[in-house]
């Protein structure tokens, strides 16, 4: 078998798409290993993502001859390379248990990453019990007044790395509405709530008041509106009222660990496209 | 063994109180069915039910002289049979699901309940599929200008039939401070949505422009706040791209008919106990 | 819009299946509407489900068009019409918590059937708390010796009535083999346990004796051995020590209504289809 | 406030044993933070967990004076220390997930272990990814001749090291019957199925080919057979036909990692008692 490709597209619905695209698979010697598609019928949008074995056709060639058909279709498009390990960069702030948890995936090869560098607000020490290993660790403290500066030197690691993903794994600071738009679409953050119920600072505290009966937490994409970006997954569990806003922070680890990680084994294996302001996740 | 009885109360928490009432009921013979107590340490409050056979104790003198020890630690407390079925007004409109359900669980004897009046602001037609058998259903529409009248009607067949609670299944009028004052710590709203995600009307829809990843119901006391009532259950599931609006209000009716009817049942066995805008749930 | 249709089909796996079929319902004037395919490389077999306006062609043509294209690629497969009621007969013995969730969502217009008859091997006084309306109520007893007589006549009230899927909702009677094999791939059981935990009778008892701490239910399609057939759906809820076996099957009552209508709404929307011993469910 | 300490007991059930111990705590100067009962009324057994502020009491003076009356009620009982972390062995083979997740637990403080050895059958290279910082390492192999030795060599080191608590952590050995009676009560093991579905060998596998919809994990005690220790804990999710074995098995390690925590959880924090087969859990 060649190398699997993932290509992702979509465009406005209309007859045909899915023939023209399997067609042009076909006709090029690609064997299709897993596809999904949507044809979401309350905005006419389409959505499709095909995993192929492309045979003896170059992936370059593949590429070039399909942006032909994109255009017919006017397509937003993707080719990837299934199995190539995603450069990755990793924010944190004091509490690492999601860093832990995406270190040990990759370890393990659960996770196809290449972890390129770690950047926190807060010195190394502050996650010493977290072997880190040789991934550079970047602090790069922030202040009100060096907020930009701090923004302007995480976007220099981003391009000297190549990250193709920034994972904000409990990174308790705020982006600037420039630094998101900046990472549009390949920036995930990890809310510690069930989104939308609480959104801002200290979300457990404030489920502890409130008296619900359920917690949960929001993986989502990055945008200028910290707590209103595309969500790509979400799990929540029962609570009760013997759970003190401490038991809370302790099962919301539990939660955000597994949630943000399954985000970003979705995004990472291109399972997730942007339908405006929400998302399509196509799980396989 | 005599008739069972539940005994529920709540105060400040300090030494020697489950060793006072614990004694109080062995020593007039009483014996322990099941019994939970919940040491609020953040508000330094005690919470506590027991279930007990009587022994040769009437109810009456366990009433009365239990009034002293209650007293003495300034409880509230509330004596109630266990076994007596509770008499349940329940109030509707156009959906009827959760009335559908409530009234299948009391047929089959899986609800302690004896439905004695079901209201609805729409005709009988409107859940003209339900059989309601010879339970009296009252039409009473409601506008803007009628609305206290309404009230005044709703009130008086809730002291006609002695109704001890009333259960808002899918009742779509929202109640005035006073109506909802008058029927405080009895009346159990089925709210469709996962409190405090998406208040007010059409959740699903908003859930779905929100492109949430799970919906909710939660079921709660009515307060004057309608939205914001102590919650007493909580339930939720995941949901994907491809759902609609519509799907979601076909996955909604599953999950607020069973966590309506799970938040009747532990009413109705004297298992939820308020604690400020906060609820104790002493599961059996 | 033409009445939407939904193709089904499963084949060995090989390059061009999709191209081919979705050429072939593009070059008719046919508009798919929702589409899933499954390459299952453990086994080399190809499912796929297309939902689809069929445009101006006529069913008839794409049914006998559609048959060269299935024989080349040796398939199995079905045309079936999406929105046309299913002729569903349902059987059931004294619990009927399941007949009459069904009931309950064919009249609210959820599930889309249509009740040819309900058979049981109790009178009609043992359902006497749901509302069967019109539908024609066979009671048929059973016994060791009249077994195959029983079984006679309910494959004739199949055949006299068209029904399309037999539902054992709470059947607590083993079909014989002859009678599963007859009714293969279009009868489904609704067995009260997480299978394969506890096969057999009174699958609550045994999870309580075995101290397990979730309970669930299997949906499944009927085979000669009755505990082994292709799972449908499942679902589980969590238990605690105080769980009773009478808790047990109170929860349970729950989990099994709506386990038994989601398998029945996926069977009826043509989104399962078999894989062996197994099944591959494509969900919207 | 005085060191906090745990009284868990359980005896046949007869009236007054809640007044004679909160009693006997109260006139000690004792102060309940937190209390449960389990009256079994099948088995006519109580089970009791108290906390509680034991004053000026001194620990030993409870713990004798504590004796008579347990004496009277012929009670199973413990008088532990809540807050002393408690000496943890953890063995583990080659699949480390849940040893990585006990250690993370532990080094941020939210598990109150203090681990006195990690016991493997294979070398500390097969695990060479997790930091295990200074916890001893034995690296004990294991062949159908060298079973005795090498389990008399586990006790040892259970032995010198004071280990409270054996956690075995996907240690892919069967003790044998006399050392799984030797660790009687003190010994957690998690069976990477959700018993009694699948035990044995390979039960991803299992599970994948019976086809079934969920899968999960169980933690229990280990008993001389197994597969049908006392189960303490169990999980369970979703899966679908997309999911192969490996997906089974990267899906199951999450379940597995955090039902195991719990199990380790509600164990230290004494909230676990063996009712026969069955556990009593008191939950916070």
């Amino acid at each position: 078998m060649a190398e699997p490709l993932v290509l992702t597209l979509s465009c406005a619905d209309r007859p045909g798409i899915t023939a023209r695209v399997s067609s042009f698979l076909f006709e090029r010697g690609g064997n299709i290993l897993e596809a999904q598609q949507f044809n979401d019928r309350l905005s006419d949008a389409f959505f499709m993502r095909v995993e192929f074995d492309p045979g003896d056709t170059p992936r370059d060639t593949i590429r070039s001859e399909f942006a032909a058909l994109a255009d017919t279709f006017a397509m937003e498009w993707k080719l990837a390379q299934r199995d190539r390990p995603r450069r990755v960069m990793i924010m944190v702030s004091k509490f690492d248990h999601c860093l832990a948890d995406l270190l040990y995936r990759w370890r393990i090869g659960e996770l196809p990453i290449e972890p390129v560098a770690i950047v926190s607000n807060h010195p190394r020490e502050a996650i010493g019990h977290t072997d880190t290993g040789a991934i550079p660790f970047h602090h790069l403290p922030v202040t009100r007044d060096t907020k930009a500066q701090q923004e302007a030197r995480v976007r220099e690691i981003a391009a000297e790395t190549d990250a193709e993903l920034i994972v904000l794994a409990r990174y308790m600071q705020i982006l600037s509405d420039a630094q998101a738009a900046h990472f549009a679409g390949r920036c995930i953050n990890i809310h510690h709530s069930f989104l939308p119920g609480f959104k801002g600072a200290k979300p457990y505290h404030q489920a502890y008041e409130r008296g619900v009966k359920m917690i949960g937490a929001s993986a989502h994409y990055v945008t200028a509106d910290l707590d209103e970006g595309p969500i790509i997954h979400q799990d929540a569990e029962s609570i009760g009222h013997a759970d003190t806003p401490d038991a809370l922070v302790r099962k919301g680890r539990d939660i955000e660990s597994r949630v943000l990680a399954e985000a970003v084994r979705l995004h990472l294996e291109e399972r997730v496209l942007l339908n405006g302001q929400r998302t399509v996740v196509f799980r396989g």
